[in-house]
């Protein structure tokens, strides 16, 4: 079998996984985001700040993927939201076979939630092409990383319905055309959502926080989670 | 052929390839360096102020892996380096065959130079695993990742002969474990060199250029290019 065919049969594996993932979400009505960025673009921080603002109001979980360490899962764990760490061991990206196994091993936890939250290994590439049964991906790019991003990594900015600039509160400090990487994002995917968020300061985080909620609200009245 | 087979066999035919390019380069005396990391670690920022300032003392050129655009070679380029852009087109590493064929096509400027620069596709994990046929590679981290990376991207850090701590003028402005990301680095690579730099205020650029002057002369006189 030649290395096309392999990667074509563990794509169509992947994507069986990820139909069943769907389809389990789609009766319970719970919201699944796939998040994805380079390493270091504050997916985790992002999400501390997230589940602290709403596990009072919704179910939340999350499923974190890295190569080693469970560091991202003891994180959300100290906020008591149940956090399943996927070790892949050198593997780039999580395969929605991973997923489907930890939902199988922790059940409840993660299964019958409101918001399941996967954070794919730290990648902006190998992620991209791996549907793990999710609403839609969320793109996270700091704007640290330079101006030149989205379009040297068309892909994922053109597949992720929702884009985030994190780390806005040091725009300050580094070259970083906004307009520029604004219309990159709009010009690889005219009909995504573009926010710009600090965490840290919390700078354009209500946005984000309604746009999960309206999210939430449409999955579970059996809507299509974003609004097309 | 299973998986893990096809794989076993891109493996092999990059590392023949590598040892080609390597044998090519030990005659020459050339030193040449795998520069690999996250996407906007600074990989081509760093090498902007490298070649401005060893360019007229050695005969530099470069080779630039990205997914897409031409930014990076161009950005070299404009300091009047020889630079080659590979554009993967998906794929997230560079592959040694790749740079074989880059070598044969482009002859001269690249194959006849003192120090050749490969710029890795911006890619914490998957570049890791292929030799370029480098004497070293050279692995970047910026303080804005984060002081959790070394630990949860271990073998790029185990087996960078060189590691840099790049964008240093933005540690003032962010939350970062200095001591914490040395331990790691330390512990994963005991033998390996650690620098510590501001390619944008130029602090620690003496040592980085020290290092390659110094792994020039060696090469040149035929020893390994960084004392063992």
């Amino acid at each position: 079998m030649a290395e096309v065919d392999v990667k074509q049969k563990i794509l169509a594996a992947n994507q069986a996984a990820a139909a069943s993932i769907r389809e389990g979400y789609q009766s319970s009505g719970t919201l699944v985001l796939n998040l994805i960025s380079s390493p270091g673009s504050g997916k985790t921080t992002l999400l501390e700040a997230t589940v602290k603002t709403l596990r009072d109001r919704h179910r939340l979980a999350a499923i974190e993927g890295d190569i080693a360490t469970e560091k991202d899962a003891d994180r959300l764990r100290a906020f008591g939201v149940p956090a399943h760490q996927i070790l892949t061991g050198g593997a780039c990206h999580l395969d929605a076979r991973q997923v489907n196994q930890a939902l199988e091993t922790v059940g409840d936890p993660l299964v019958a939630c409101d918001i399941l939250f996967i954070e794919n290994v730290g990648n902006l590439i190998c992620p991209t092409s791996y549907d793990l049964g999710e609403d839609f991906k969320v793109a996270l790019l700091s704007v640290v990383e330079g101006d030149d991003k989205p379009f040297k990594y068309p892909a994922i900015f053109s597949r992720a319905a929702v884009a985030v600039l994190t780390k806005m509160d040091l725009l300050p400090h580094v070259s970083f055309d906004l307009a520029a990487v604004r219309n990159q994002i709009r010009t690889l995917n005219p009909e995504g959502r573009l926010l710009e968020v600090s965490a840290k300061t919390g700078e354009g985080m209500d946005q984000w926080y309604r746009l999960l909620e309206e999210a939430l609200e449409r999955k579970k009245s059996g809507r299509s989670a974003l609004a097309g």
